[in-house]
């Protein structure tokens, strides 16, 4: 696996020479009004689209997005945190899938393990309260069903993954909701919204992450998870 | 990115190298009988193949598919607002996974952007009335949860991308429909369904689209999409 | 199409090199844990992990995992059948994204078309009444919306695909359960899972390939399964 093997996103050139008007919604529209717009930052937009196609396993357009990502803000032990966490909620080939061109990126601007976050850091104080109400919900409903997936859930989901401290609270909320609305799990963006809320995300910013993804998932997607935001919003006033 | 960089669908000889099952049931079943069936254009099977394979972001047979849709009467210029349409429903990712493809094809053929809808045309005339109707319902569900949802809806999707004349009413409708199906978003089927039979898709014609795509999207898919369109079938009669 | 074409995984120092935890969670928890458990034999595991991979196209880890199978008692004909039902359940796209590493085992291990089941062998015996009562439902649900996808569903998958010898009732329906979780069709998984049951799957492995595949189709796809297996599992009790 070399950098040479990473496919490129097409050059704008390359997309006007099948489709001028794609070109135009990309430059005119995408770029140049949403991703300019005040209510969500650059920053988060990053993080939003990364999370989409790592979602998606659009390796295509990944190695530009975690460039783009570096260059707003998000730091390579973000990326690596949030490519790892992205294996637990997306798949493990979606992950692993997002090695190859991430590799690219930190290869050519020289990253190196050391700024990565470590394997077995010190977690993040766990929140009894709430991890051990999530606990005994899943564990009533699913015990009897599949243990080895209680066991997991917590063991390595809420116990560990979600306690590395290399990537705050706010945001793996922010990752774990964007790639429920790019796989439409619409269910279970109820429990991550409301963590997201919990953890600093404004309704402002909340809502405007459905205007963004919604051009890196698609319409239908962000339609179908609109419903379940609407309740999200409508329990927290 | 050049044409060789491009992958191509694995040949007969190689189908069979791995399954002779499988390269029987191409030859014989979706070739011979599926293809061959009268229910639905061998231009609208193109049209409907095109548009799962690029909402499944299969790039590796999305070649072959282009150059058949082009041998069977679909024009370069619909080709290139097929991929533009979708990638507003299913995601930027997929539309641009696509541009290598076609390109490659376009290339070959000598098609240039003078063959290509503009990025601006002149648009066709809005249906006042129903758009009307369709912005009020959005809005009344989704105006406070998600303002830039509501504004992109109108002003890219339905007073913009539906209204290029590059692609009929009814073709643009029937790309949708198979996207929609493609990618489990059975809720808007109903929507757009319906979209299509009041632009000229007839019900058998509806109604084969689903049996030709179950092959692209496999049956589960088709499955799920079944009691939609059920409904649909009943509500017009 | 070459094998030097056919993309492979990363190895542990590339996925080191991203992210030392996702290597850690790699193989301490999945390979070193999950895949030790005794509740499913490594065989199952591996037929699970194929059907989830060729589910979501994941061609980069598809090689490593086709030979794994083979390592561990899956048949080079059994991975051919594999291949072949997913094209019929997850779409043809799926199927043939698969061939070309497939294949490229297959040269590497010198398995020639002797060893893989016929395009048209003797099937194994239709269970008439079984049938009948499923052919009857589907006919009274969708007999009038789309003739074509009953006629197929019967003639190509359950008077044909089904019937092939080359792969084990009960392992076809293991690889549909697996597909359908991975592309969470959920509806779908209450036929199937009961039929991998009547086929022999016992509880203990049922529950445990749902623990195993929420790995390769992330936790939320699993999530979403778990209410539909509770209620298959207390059904048969």
């Amino acid at each position: 696996m070399s950098t040479s093997n990473v496919s490129s996103a097409p050059s704008m050139d390359e997309i006007r020479a099948v489709s001028p008007a794609l070109a135009r919604y990309t430059t005119e529209g995408l770029v140049g009004e949403v991703w300019a717009r005040p209510e969500l930052s650059t920053r988060d937009r990053c993080i939003v689209t990364v999370a989409a196609l790592v979602a998606k396993a659009q390796t295509t357009l990944q190695r530009a997005y975690f460039e783009k990502a570096l260059d707003n803000g998000v730091t390579p032990g973000e990326l690596s945190e949030i490519v790892t966490h992205l294996a637990f909620y997306t798949g493990w080939g979606n992950a692993l899938a997002a090695v190859a061109p991430l590799k690219a990126v930190f290869d050519a601007r020289g990253v190196d393990q050391d700024a990565l976050p470590a394997a077995s850091p010190t977690l993040l104080p766990l929140d009894e309260v709430n991890e051990s109400k999530r606990a005994t919900t899943v564990q009533g409903l699913f015990r009897e069903v599949a243990p080895g997936v209680v066991k997991y859930t917590t063991d390595f989901l809420f116990r560990d993954l979600w306690l590395r401290p290399g990537l705050a609270p706010r945001d793996r909320s922010l990752v774990t909701v964007s790639a429920l609305t790019a796989t439409t799990q619409v269910a279970q963006i109820t429990f991550h919204l409301n963590r997201a809320m919990d953890n600093g995300l404004t309704k402002a910013e909340a809502s405007e992450v459905f205007t963004h993804i919604a051009f890196y998932t698609g319409w239908p997607a962000v339609m179908s998870a609109l419903p379940v935001v609407k309740d999200v919003f409508a329990s927290r006033t």
